[in-house]
């Protein structure tokens, strides 16, 4: 039997300290999760927030979704409730998710003390929500949480919320380690039991509590289950869940699973990388497979040793999970990537070509600055020019000052800026909020005298991430979004000075839409 | 029989990039192991390094380690040579370490490929290596590098290299997974095979590239090894080592065995805190047990579920390992939630009081600007305080100026500041790493006069998000993490202009610590 994956990042994931994901934001999201090939993508809850509640309106005007399958998430009714009368099981019957993860306590005494009912009541409740669903026309996978301390004191009791979900419809009935707290043989065991009355049925969903989520997942999959649940990068509360990224390869190449996410592996690191810049969220670098230092090698012997064969101090070759080797030497990666992405502002450089050189040469100064090109293509197209001696200069910023004022909000900065066109200059000022704004208007009204069609541009996004931890003197990359109403284009800065990186984002924004705007976007 | 703990942060810890401990520090780190309660403390070659070196000549005049024997390291003699004449073997028969790691290598393909000698002059190298240092009157303990894989390859042949360091009087011989990739099935396997030649002589050691070293040491421990070896943090080159801050609770809560460690485990947090922070490392907040996210609990049902019976959500008392729960605070969280944040600031209000109403409706205000307290527990604290009439005043800021220049790069802003405490006044100025790092700077500057306990607060995190997507005037939500070396507190500022959101935290982090320097952390 395939295995299948449920990715439970936009749910369980943003359960995360400090994770708050706009609507849109959790669109790209579900985007670049369906192209890393998972099987299923649980989403929040239709009726949990504002923000959810946009976010299932907006996808009923999305394009289907080409590997997965989207999954809402409710929990059962409460008790003395009616499952027709549920707000969030109504929701989740409404949405547009063909598929509904429903929770419900899989343990005796959560039953009793926390959710202070009857255990038949709970049963009842499980059954009726699962079946309402079922009804309403969806495929129900039923969470039961905390399944494994449940059945490791009354398994009876435990069986029985698996066996109501079953009556009800449940097609999945996934076993949770919701504390995090089990230890890889009493989830074998367990498994191994249920699966006695559940073959074909079983999901696992781990918690990290125990530092063990990963290997507890591949147990259980050893002991019999069919689905794996988890989040890009272990996102979730406290200790976060089951990473993806660690349990994709490890069952993939390790195990030898047929799984969707074959195909995809070697989109993983990048992947990765972008839903985690999307949430805001830190990669750890040591991550497994995916880590910027999961493949990197430090030490004379251990890089001889790599130099002669690899496989002496690597378990697999980054390739295959589109990571690469970090040596102190030179590494060729991404060549074809890089070359393929000159299409705009080189179309005649060929791969093998000098210019090539110069270019990769050119990203790895910059990469070692903390450039990141994933999301910055506009800055990357200006720097492969430059570095050929093809960048055109159409300004030159002479001076520039940003004064900021103590005020407990807003509209405090004033700056004043001289920039030379030609023979010509201009001397202007603008204020803003904030420092970074009223240097953006100086700028633009500036350089609008010049080149008018500036005046059409405008910034759709702006994220700031602080890439090192030596506090407010912290290293920081700022990219930026613009568009001109039809086109959109994304720059990026670095500097340890927030302005002097906003600086550069904003020039590099203003030099794209000069050097570009008379071509056809890629 | 009793299970043994070496730590190995000091060798295969300080092998994580970017790390570069003074002899000094490593002396530091070296108590604090030793009131972790781990057997062993594994340091660098004494011949490897000249911070190395001082450390060993250091150590000879230092008072003696309580619970931990020292342990000093060395790669075997290289081929075609006598131990005897080997200098870093020679460096360790002199040392003051009671004991010596040797490593060799004890796979077949490795010997071959990368040695690039014959697979008989390795057993040579290793026997003789051992029997060097035991002659010296050391005892020895055999690192069998890459074990698992060479064992996977020829059982044979790796067993013979365990076989040469018994021979020559090695009393541990430590399987190495020397490149993280093993399964668990497979090290059980080989562990089993080879303990029943070596029972009561097995190490194990774990590399984290599959994601799960905390979970094969802990099943080489059942199948036999009675030492484990681990770094504080999972510290170690690319995805670093098995992790004793989890591996340590692991064995001894969940799977009951009698260790020195068992003593200690109440200052777990506290101490690898403290480790991490003298090697400079950043610990992940979301590490199982002594992560500061470890026992945070977010959302309205887990927090009341808590509350009920903090078993609900908790896989063990964070309080045995020295941890602390946190709730979460946000926007909708419930009234018990908030109230039970209130011990340290505000012990004597009661959950149903007016005051409470107070507190909730300002959460409720604040929320709406975009505030979010999930992390940054010290302003909520002082919000509450604020609502309630309780906040005190320690200095007002009259006034601030912040200047950020033209320059390419780095330390081109200056700010300068007036402070008002009592009837002092103090003007003073600073530069920075771009305006916030100079407004921070000249901040604490200035109230240093009046509070010297700032000149030990210390940013340890930063970070800046961006909440709506209006460019570069766009909403921004600063948080801030600091420590004064023994505690942690988080505090947030959010406006359009980013040096106000920012002076908004760093205020609070200030009061935070006036407010609550002398009183038990909770």
């Amino acid at each position: 039997m395939r295995l299948e994956v449920l990715d439970t990042t936009l749910r369980d994931g943003a359960q995360s300290g400090g994770m708050s994901l706009r609507a849109q934001d959790k669109i790209r999201v579900m985007r670049a999760l369906d192209s890393l090939g998972v099987d299923y993508i649980e989403a929040g809850m239709p009726a949990g927030s504002e923000t959810d509640a946009r976010f299932y309106e907006i996808i009923k005007h999305e394009k289907p979704l080409v590997n997965a399958v989207l999954c809402a998430f409710s929990s059962t009714c409460h008790p003395a409730c009616k499952a027709e009368d549920d707000e969030n099981l109504k929701a989740c019957a409404f949405s547009p998710a063909p598929v509904v993860s429903v929770f419900g306590k899989a343990s005796e005494w959560q039953v009793k003390r926390v959710l202070q009912t009857e255990t038949s009541e709970n049963l009842r409740m499980i059954e009726e929500s699962v079946r309402f669903l079922k009804n309403a026309g969806k495929r129900v996978f039923f969470d039961a949480e905390h399944f494994f301390d449940g059945a490791a004191e009354n398994m009876d009791y435990s069986l029985e919320c698996l066996r109501a979900a079953a009556r009800g419809g449940a097609e999945i009935l996934t076993l949770c380690d919701t504390n995090g707290g089990s230890l890889i043989g009493r989830v074998s065991d367990i498994v191994r039991r249920v699966n006695s009355e559940f073959a074909g049925m079983l999901s696992i969903h781990a918690h990290n509590d125990s530092g063990i989520a990963a290997a507890i997942s591949m147990a259980a999959v050893s002991a019999g289950v069919v689905q794996v649940q988890g989040t890009v990068g272990g996102m979730g509360e406290r200790c976060g869940n089951a990473d993806l990224c660690t349990l994709l390869p490890n069952l993939i190449l390790k195990m030898g699973y047929d799984m969707k996410a074959k195909e995809c592996l070697k989109n993983l690191t990048h992947l990765s990388r972008t839903i985690s810049e999307i949430c805001n969220f830190t990669p750890d670098r040591r991550a497994p497979y995916v880590g910027s230092s999961a493949f990197a090698h430090k030490g004379g012997t251990h890089i001889d040793a790599i130099l002669k064969d690899d496989r002496s101090f690597e378990h697999i070759n980054p390739k295959i999970v589109g990571n690469s080797r970090r040596l102190l030497i030179s590494d060729q990666s991404g060549r074809s990537a890089v070359h393929s992405r000159l299409l705009l502002a080189a179309p005649d450089i060929k791969r093998d070509s000098p210019e090539m050189d110069k270019i990769m040469l050119a990203m790895k100064k910059k990469a070692a600055e903390g450039y990141r090109y994933e999301n910055a293509e506009g800055s990357f197209e200006l720097l492969a020019l430059k570095a050929i001696g093809r960048r055109k200069t159409f300004y030159e910023v002479i001076d520039f000052h940003v004064l900021c004022e103590k005020a407990i909000d807003a509209r405090n900065a004033m700056a004043h800026i001289k920039v030379r066109v030609g023979d010509s200059e201009e001397i202007n000022a603008a204020e803003g909020d904030g420092p970074v704004n009223a240097l953006d208007n100086a700028l633009r009204k500036a350089l609008s005298v010049f080149y008018p069609c500036l005046e059409k541009m405008r910034l759709t996004d702006f994220k700031v991430r602080v890439i090192d931890s030596g506090g407010t003197a912290s290293t920081v990359r700022v990219q930026i979004e613009t568009t001109d109403g039809e086109r959109v284009w994304s720059t990026i800065g670095v500097s340890p000075n927030i302005i002097s990186a906003c600086f550069k984002a904003l020039t590099d924004s203003i030099d794209y839409m000069l050097t570009f705007l008379d071509k056809p976007m890629a």
